[in-house]
């Protein structure tokens, strides 16, 4: 690793750390060196308040004069709800600017390297880009097609199955594996389940965390003509909150319940069923940058084969259940070919406890 | 390791080189050694031929005198259909011993150990003695059960689905996966599979390895009426062995044709089912020690819900299929509680190119 | 590891970030988290400056209320140069307080952790504490000892030569050794060498990284008759200072020169050799927690065999020089016994490109 | 690893076995297989003996008739001591010759495999080529020049030191790394050690491995003026030949003592020192294809900077001895320059207990 490297890597450090807290602003650490000195660091920490570099260079103070200041996405330059870290940077007296990531946000999206570059600045680009990119993939992709990034979580035994014909599903995967399923939905804006999973497990779908409650995504049900019981946790918002996607063809009196239980109904239009597609454009334009998965057979399918999935993680204990009635985590129609199955991209496997944890990314 | 583990460790590369071809018998490597010299080596190759003892003392010839002996299993002490391999040592004058692990055959079980004894030989013994168990796990079982070691091999999708609902299976795992399974046959006595795969896939189970043809196992089919169709390719004997397990409901004229062709057909009785007990029982009888289940949902449903399975590899394909209709590697009934899914033990995870493959135990 | 585990992590992240720069104090890294959030976090930069926890509850501002803070060291309960911490998070609301390592110091030495448990603030001390106890190992032995933490660095062929007989040392090992060399530098407070080697290398013994310039460390010379030269390189105080240890039996004219200069000058006495435990004695008085002998064949063996040294790293580059007047890393008078040799104790060895580095301690 | 590769891999195994045991011959290890079959194994065992091909194809039998041999060397095709192994293959009907290396004997180089070919059989070159060459260095060296394969082992502290000033040097390294060299010995020819040496230390340079004696190599005694005491271990040549390099200026008197004793005295001339090329040359010719020099600083000097080492084993001890009159691995003059060093290339580092072994090979 070279030394902009190593900087840049702890500024990373502290970006991954914000994780699940800075929707729908992206994941920002910064670090602020001069002589191999490090004199400021900070990350940024929640939407409306001061971005990374703001945080490092206030703990610089004024050693930030004829500073480097290492900066995992490209510095803002434009009045937001916080002034432009570009003029920040300059104003203090930073010479030079190393970037891990260009920022694809149009109101910045090269117009923050310009102004540097502009006032004098040397601006390195691109180190560790790689792992830059990955820090906010859910970001870049909201930023560039304004709908969340979209993970499927399956848990299954290693013949495929997420429950007993008659719907017993505790426990498939061991005591890890949930663990780290609690760690991720703290990394996510919103959790999407269908209105059978509702009805079959009764759910919380919040976060717990070793040290107590992690942040909780935004609950997303799937359904259409609001069957969802009126008595269901789910509806209970006092820690998350709940959003139910519905067709026109909702029980108008359940929908006038959950609404005074403060739970917003959305209809995506006649039905039957519910546009998948408006349901991502209403999250992303409600700021939604991640969304988890974590459904049944149906909605898996109807995710996975609407192309809508660009992420998997995938969980197996090494079990066999068996039986026919016994749901596979992707139901819907089968394809007609083997080879219309969907290949998973940048495959790469871990170990939690007994389970394997497969990760790959869908290209669709 | 110590001198000891290394030259029983070259006994036991020299046993593993022979997997597949020993049947009935064990594999065994012998390695014969005099003041840190190699003076002999030599594996057991087929049934009826000589021990690797023998090969061994052979090409130590005079040499053996005063030597160590390594064998991977207890040398045999009865007349079968070679003399006994501990007389042979004896007579060469060996004056030490180190064996791997005993031999649980009723005819030997500490009988070569203590004759070797008597003779005044130094004995060592569980040199590697795991290594050199799982090395024979199928003999082991055999001679305990008298019936063959079961593994069940899958190859199914991240959702566990084994061909699409219109019966396309090609392919789900890659080449370096399918080249193992020939590998794996290559190393089981017999396959096993039941009627609906023969009459929807109409495989040949036949050994290829990139050398050209690998041993062919014993193909046995379960076919309670016998629907495997005449023109099936399995029914050519040319190559391999074909067995097919009915009952006393079969198609008469069926079976003259299949007799006709070479091909054994035996019924366990009434029916309507094969007896699968009685099958595991006759195969035990007729020499088979190992037997790997290539089965579709069903045949490996009641395998595994029968308890007769004893060894699972399960591979995995990152993609996924879906299909509410396409199989599973696992039919039959769903149990009630996910807490009765079979779980593994001693389970290990490999990767073969993009696929990952679990091995574990059943306890049952 | 377990979520306390990761935050301190990124705690020590952010201390080690800071090697080189906060000597006389240690270093030292917070964070400051609620609800599995990052609201805070720090690093102690330079002696006379906030400490860390100041940064990171600077940096939560309001948020700290309630939150826990992760912390490398114990906070301090005196007024120093800045206030005590502990009172800074008492007023915060901090409401637990987790430690990677206690501190020695007298003015600290638990009295940081009775305070806030008497304000009734949850304290969970020891968290990755080998880690915390490493980081710091410079500053936990002067405080203990009041003298510097000792480590010797040789770089040498195979057979243990630093130079040639004419005394040629250019070079032993490869870039990457170097290049950690001034790693090395840049984290030490002092660099001792012996006027042999001022004479004979004219060194500068700066520290140069990839970025420019690092932490230079103060140069200690052992010189018991200021036969330094006047024009070394080392003697010009621009970039680090220079002090220099000798005896009354030192050239005054030269004395006067070299204080002219702006070099220290400080007798240990007497004589006729300089008093190594008096250099340690005054280094430590100084405010050098650490030092690291760069010395030739006499300086290193009177280190060495004087039980000075704590810490060694030895390079080792993959050659051989030979020569029985070629000068070997450690001189001065040969034990005994083999058995007298200094053995090294929790020795790890690392690879720099071709060379080999190991690293030890010693326990006297 | 291809399925060729794997065949070969258990040649070699078998080949290593027989390490210091089939000098002047190589090690060689043969394996036939039909069908994915093992049908024999062999290894030469010792000058004089059946070819490792023949070992393999008798314990074959019948069964050679249309099989593959691996051999690790290509085969021979003159009459030595044993016939020519190419007719043996020829006349076993094997159609298929796998061969891991050439043979640069001039005697066969190149026509075994022409005589193969010439009877139509299939031939495969070059399979695990490289460990194929590893395994016979030091033949592949001795048929290319006549003379031994050179090998430098030291053991040495951190400072490159391998005893007191006054010759005290049990132990420098710990077990472990002494168990190694004891398998050294057990795979070389012969063992170099200069009169100092004998005088110092008194040694047997026996071999003596976990169960008992191994192979003893030739101990060969640079001693220009015959002042080895008549007394001295290594003269007992009960275990392992002695020879005595000396001058045209020895003491006649010891010279008929020690030939009295079986000890060959051998003179290279009128001196005043032993002529080491002539040495070599003389071993070469005598049959000792690897010659490891155990020396001290004036032998290891010698033999280094007069070019004759071709591979450096140093083992390193994590402790520091120091003393300018101790002696260093490596005597002799020092060169000018530290550039004139004498580098290793290919180098490799083992751990054995504490110790560092380093291996590398000099191009000179
Ligand atoms: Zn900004
Ligand atoms: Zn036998
Ligand atoms: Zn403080
Ligand atoms: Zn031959």
């Amino acid at each position: 690793m070279s030394n902009d490297e190593q900087w840049m890597s702890l500024a990373i450090q502290l970006a991954k750390a914000t994780a699940g807290q800075t929707s729908p602003n992206p994941m920002v650490g910064a670090v602020v060196v001069k002589e191999n000195r490090l004199l400021g660091s900070g990350a940024h920490l929640r939407a409306g308040t001061p971005h990374a570099e703001v945080h490092a260079l206030r703990m610089a103070g004024e050693e930030a004069q004829g500073s480097t200041i290492f900066v995992t996405l490209e510095p803002c330059n434009h009045f937001g709800r916080t002034p432009p870290c570009t003029e920040k940077i300059i104003e203090c007296g930073v010479k030079r600017v190393v970037i891990g990531s260009g920022d694809p946000d149009k109101l910045v999206a090269g117009k923050g390297i310009a102004r540097l570059k502009e006032a004098g600045i040397e601006v390195v680009e691109g180190v560790l880009e790689q792992e830059c990119l990955q820090l906010n993939e859910a970001y870049f992709y909201h930023r560039r097609t304004g709908m969340p990034f979209v993970t499927l979580k399956t848990a299954t035994t290693l013949d495929g199955k997420i429950a007993t014909a008659n719907g017993d599903s505790r426990w498939i995967t061991g005591e890890e594996s949930r663990a780290f399923v609690h760690q991720l939905r703290h990394e996510q804006d919103a959790i999407l389940v269908g209105a059978n999973t509702v009805i079959a497990d009764d759910p919380e779908l919040t976060t717990r965390l070793p040290q107590g409650d992690g942040i909780h995504p935004v609950r997303v049900i799937l359904d259409s003509k609001l069957r969802t019981p009126i008595t269901a946790k789910i509806l209970d918002i006092s820690k998350a909150s709940t959003w139910i996607f519905t067709t026109d063809d909702k029980d108008l009196f359940k929908e006038a319940a959950f609404q005074e239980a403060g739970v917003q109904v959305i209809s995506t239009g006649r039905g039957p069923k519910v546009d998948i597609t408006k349901v991502l454009e209403i999250l992303g334009e409600k700021g939604i940058l991640s969304l988890m998965v974590e459904g049944g057979s149906q909605i898996n399918a109807s995710m996975l084969r609407g192309n809508h999935v660009h992420k998997v993680i995938a969980f197996l204990a090494p079990k066999f259940l068996g039986g026919i009635s016994s749901p596979s985590s992707i139901g819907g129609e089968s394809p007609e070919k083997m080879s219309e199955a969907l290949s998973l991209h940048r495959v790469s496997w871990n170990q939690y406890g007994q389970d394997v944890c497969v990760t790959g990314y869908l290209s669709g």
